[in-house]
């Protein structure tokens, strides 16, 4: 990692492995124009080398493309003044700070370690006329001297069990289950001779992405990770669009098909990543949002829909993982994390107890921006929940030039705030093809802040400038031309695409301001903001406060925290005790119907500006205002 | 039912319903030569009828058919001399009693009521904004408030479960079942609106005989009982040749799913008796030896047979009903008597229990005589059990004219004293085929008493006498000449079939003798004898001393029951208290290898005479000899 200073702001950073200075310089809040997203082609991010050492494409006329150069040394880099042209770029960046990532992952090793799942290698006694006991008998008194109780073992273990027992002349690994409804342990496999350790794999259930960890369950390690996207996709982006797939007939069955697959999918690279086979695979718990859940699970998600909004379930038996189609040890078990109600669902109550706050003093707002930004306050007196129907605005859904966060997604932008003249960084750093959330949330604050659009979201009508335009579909801001975009057309932000954002964050602000209330306290109250969620790393802090999405409280009370979902999974793998914590969450967390409560549409409206209608609610924006 | 005294006896008799005259006076003790089994076709059973009325065959010398006589009213009968031809034939015939039949049916209506399925029709409140609870948790929360628990419920109830509350707008009725193993009671089946009471089905499997009633759980009713063969049968007629066929390729597989669609067939006609549907059925109950058992469920049996015959279990955990191909009500159980050893099987622990002499004072000897013998002794304080090697030779195996109960089968035979010409009795009273196993009883008793044998069983060889003749098998007696046989040709009882015979008697009385010892007692400290199974109850209690098979104790201490296995597999349906009865009882008998006992070899031994090498082991035989 080296560090990199940039001149003339004197501004320094210190550089992410293999990062661009390009994007360094976003970071850092320098300002270097940037049409292509980091492809190298627009040939704007001129920056030139003083100290150090440094690769990368060098332009023609001297000095070298930011998108491409990497450190090798700590560097000095000059930003000529064609490439920033902003004299303000760094007035605030100062300011800045990193915001801290909350110590989940801790967690992982604090936790009592004990999994539901356990091997247990017996050396049985083999029988005589003066012990003929039968085999399953023979079996439940071995593992009652170890267990201290006797196991259940279900019927469909006998057939094999006389064989399995003589293989290697009663030396076998028997696979004991802790069913959370039974009182006895259950047994779940019994292989002959001595067995591997357990593996248990945790899988984060994403309407959008589906994220797996293979876990051993004898020393608590992650041993790989992957991901990929739900394919249930193609059956529709969000929730709601793939209930209605749900409908048609064999739609519900098609969903959970393609998802249990994908997941098979991922199972069998988790084992071909690590060199492990999956039939060491004991355990497989799934943390979802409640229609996800009930999808992978065929379960008829209509009801969530319907007023009143009842999911079939919101705890989940265990079911055998093979009758899912997950390739596992036979007899495996596949747990789901509990849901609270149909759109809070086990992804949050699994980040609830990865995050830990429950358990701790802090008031805490909890906060996963998706398409159903879902929202918890509590401590560890009390668990409050909600979902805010913010619309897939974040995800760029409803947006004109939209995108998912993927390759040619513009995560990052910046505005000259002078020239209008924009910087932008896109995913993979290829030509710009869309706005993903992050690249969203950005131009907006930044248009915001230059004054391009005022506090309603419109635009300055008097200017003119090439970038600032009536086009087809009302005002706009053109932020890529055709020529440098992936698609050949100008990628533009429309006035309508500003309502749908405004009206989304204001869903969020008012369920923050509502749920609050609801449980008597209020926004300022709050001592510590967790973001989650995948999207909740990649967005910046400050942009967000500035549109008004999140609120206006003292920089370090916020951290992220990733994939919650995933890390709650696998603390249940690991812990049958999470797994009754989470249990417990789910049951204390109330859930408020924000739509129910009389306050919100006032709480609602008032937030459909530019940070707020209520300016006080953000001193910090408003300061930025009058600077 | 009509009263029947014979001349020149002056024996009276109340004869049974739809009871030939014949049949009446093999009952009484009164000799009719009969040779035709009661075919009606040898013409030798002449009667003449001096009062009341009757109908029936009359012959052309005058009088009637004794074989086809049935009383109309009350009558008096006169035996000619030439149809009786035995002067003491009756000499004993007063000193008989009726055996007594135990009482255990009446423990049907005694025993605590209480099924371990119920349903239970519930009205839950459907969902609204302010109670949009899970559908699983509004169903779980209705049941708390019935049963004071949560029940459990498995996942495979839930894709159905929205439409089910749904259908009859959240009125339905709940199956449950209390799983032996399990704290709270599982959900079986969840059925729209009000559904019927629950029924139950007891089958008895028996090695030969399968028998199934069909019982109403809300009144413990039997509404409809049937029973037919074990078609494993064309497989091997006793268990070790089944064992022997399981191992085959597929053999095992063979062998259960014969078994089950035969169970399946009988449950099906007790449907279509009673006009029930087999959809009302939650609750299947079946007893069967460790064999059967193994058997039905398709565990592997080769065990069993082999030192130090190990059975793959004794205590069987339920088993989902429809899995076994039974037509039964989604979610239904099969429950399995639990056994004691690989020869001490499921079906002598439900006998237990439906005598309930193990919660009784008198010491009590239970017999099960069959292929293998079982024996239990003990009372409330102890149960020792045996399985006596008794062989197949009392269900007419390994005996040259031997063959099963069925129509044709020579079941009743008196010799007369004198002549030595007998009077026998068929199943069905068709022309006779071979000898069933009370019919071998009862000859063997009666060839040794007319000292046609001598204690050894070793035929007269000074007698000139066309029956009792050298054949090709040695010294025989002709029970039944070819032109009266069905066969075409003599049916014949051989020295060998004796000689079988008196091994297996011998077996199962050192099995008494040992077994008691064991638990230092003496057979003349039984207080009761009980004698179970379906053969049991055409035994003849006086020729079974005779020829040694059941001890000399007083006629009042013993007792007939019938088929135990089935009734007390109907009493594990009616009560779950039953059902952990039956678990204790397995639990508490102690089970004995003959074998093993250092003295069985002498008692056997010592056993191989008739009655007995201690003649004072059988003081009433003595005594009869004496005569």
């Amino acid at each position: 990692m080296a560090r990199v200073r940039f001149l003339p702001f004197e501004v320094e950073i210190e550089t992410l492995d293999g990062e661009t200075v390009l994007h360094a310089a976003m970071r850092a809040g320098v300002h270097i124009n940037a049409s292509c997203g980091g492809a190298g082609v627009c040939n704007k991010c001129r920056v030139f080398v003083e100290e150090g050492r440094a690769r990368g494409e060098s332009l023609p006329e001297g000095g070298y493309k930011a998108c491409t150069l990497v450190p090798e040394t700590d560097l000095v880099v000059r930003v000529p003044v064609e490439s920033h042209l902003d004299r303000r770029a760094l007035l605030r960046a100062p300011k800045r700070r990193a915001t801290a990532w909350l110590a989940a992952e801790a967690r992982a090793r604090e936790i009592p370690f004990e999994p539901s799942v356990k091997r247990h290698y017996l050396e049985l006694p083999p029988p005589d006329l003066s012990d003929n006991l039968p085999d399953l008998r023979r079996l439940k008194r071995g593992l009652k001297e170890v267990l201290g109780q006797e196991p259940e073992v279900e019927w469909s273990l006998l057939s094999e069990l006389p064989y399995r027992l003589r293989q290697e002349n009663f030396r076998v690994t028997v696979t004991l289950y802790d069913h959370p409804e039974r009182s006895a342990p259950v047994v779940q496999r019994v292989h002959p001779g001595k067995a591997t350790e357990s593996l248990a794999v945790a899988v984060d259930v994403g309407t959008t992405t589906l994220c797996a960890e293979l876990v051993d369950l004898s020393s608590g390690e992650v041993l790989a990770e992957t991901s990929d996207y739900n394919p249930q996709i193609s059956y529709g982006e969000d929730v709601i669009s793939r209930i209605e797939f749900a409908r048609r007939e064999g739609g519900l069955k098609t969903l959970a098909q393609k998802v249990r697959e994908r997941v098979a999918g991922l199972i069998e690279e988790l084992g071909q990543k690590t060199g492990r086979e999956t039939e060491e695979i004991d355990l497989v718990v799934l943390s979802g949002n409640t229609v996800m859940t009930h999808l992978f699970l065929a379960l008829e998600p209509r009801f969530l829909r319907e007023t009143p909004y009842v999911p079939v379930a919101a705890f989940f038996p265990p079911v055998p993982a093979r009758e899912l189609g997950l390739p596992t040890a036979e007899g495996a078990v596949a747990e789901f994390s509990p849901c609270v109600a149909s759109y809070v669902g086990g992804d949050i109550v699994s980040g609830v107890v990865a995050t830990g706050f429950f358990e701790e003093d802090p008031l805490t707002l909890f906060i996963d921006i998706g398409t159903n930004g879902e929202i918890v306050v509590g401590n560890r007196d009390f668990l409050a929940c909600a979902a805010c129907s913010a619309g897939p605005a974040f995800e760029g859904g409803g947006i004109k030039h939209g995108m998912r966060a993927t390759v040619g997604a513009i995560e990052a932008v910046h505005l000259d705030t002078e020239t209008y003249e924009p910087m932008i960084l896109t995913i993979g750093g290829r030509k710009p093809k869309g706005l993903c959330g992050s690249g969203i949330i950005a131009l907006l604050s930044q248009l915001f802040l230059t004054g391009l659009i005022d506090r309603s979201g419109k635009f300055r009508r008097d200017l003119d400038h090439p970038r600032v335009r009536e086009g087809r579909d009302g005002w706009e801001y053109v932020l890529v031309w055709a020529e440098d975009s992936a698609t050949g057309e100008d990628i533009v932000f429309t006035e309508a695409d500003i309502d749908n954002l405004i009206r989304a964050k204001g869903a969020m602000f008012a369920g923050y301001q509502t749920l609050l209330e609801s449980v008597g306290l209020s926004v300022e109250a709050v001592e510590r903001v967790i973001l989650a969620g995948n999207f909740g790393s990649y967005l910046d802090l400050e942009q967000a406060i500035t549109i008004g999405l999140l609120p206006d409280l003292p920089r370090d009370r916020f951290f992220f925290v990733g994939n919650s979902s995933l890390l709650g999974a696998r603390l249940m793998a690991l812990s049958r005790q999470m797994r009754e914590k989470a249990a417990e969450v789910a049951r204390m967390m109330t859930h408020f119907e924000l739509s129910a409560h009389p306050g919100y549409m006032d709480y609602y409206m008032s937030a459909l500006f530019l940070p707020h209608t209520n300016i006080e609610l953000f001193p910090s924006v408003k300061e930025k205002l009058e600077d």
